[in-house]
């Protein structure tokens, strides 16, 4: 499974054995987004983590950095 | 601000002053949750965090499990 | 690598790619311990972590939950 | 309580009311330091965490980004 873009946005929900599989992801994906200045909208039920990356400065679209931020967290080994 | 209740949940969403504030928030909510085998939905966007608490094995509504964790949500510092 | 009985406690070290994947894990083992009500001593330097795991009601000795709490800490998929 | 500079490092014990309090700290202490690119070194027992920062590429010794991430860390709601 991978990104898919829509709503001018990019989606990819990751689903996990547990919430302890699922919050360590999270933690991780916060690091991340922290560190780029770019910050996902998450949403999280239990075992499942959804993620919406858009650039609310260039008009809520894709750019480069939600495509660069998607690409740091397909590199994670929890993923 | 406080709970309200509605479609049978709990929901309160929270604000901070930035995405380090919601996270150290959120991490400590992952904690309570996990402790009472009770996880809430959770939706974070940048500085603003929802919970929703329902009980899936009661049919979808407000039980005294989602009144217990919300008690204890309300008790940490960061709120 | 395993875990190593010394001091009274059991010790591992566990060596990740950076901060970003160690802190996942140490996110992992902070909701097994709570939920355990029982907590590691941690050590942490960038992308290594140090648990050392005792039971300080029983003496500061090695007991059932401790050796419980190590295998679960194994059984994560992020070690 | 203060950041006390001892052996080439600077160094403070913060005390919480629990581990959940605790962790929640340690997560944002995290946040800021994968954003600096500059780790502490962290010891967690229960609710106290101790942190230890000094400059391993200026031959281990405090420089200004040890004071800096020790003033963000400063200023974080849950200190």
């Amino acid at each position: 499974m991978s990104w898919i873009e829509k709503e001018e946005a990019l989606e990819r929900t990751f689903e996990f054995a547990d919430f302890i599989e699922a919050f360590g992801f999270l933690s991780q994906v916060a690091l991340l987004a922290e560190k780029a200045n770019h910050h996902p909208e998450i949403h999280n039920v239990y075992n499942k983590v959804s993620l919406r990356l858009s650039t609310h400065d260039a008009g809520n679209r894709v750019t480069e950095k939600d495509r660069k931020l998607a690409k740091a967290i397909d590199k994670l080994s929890s993923v």
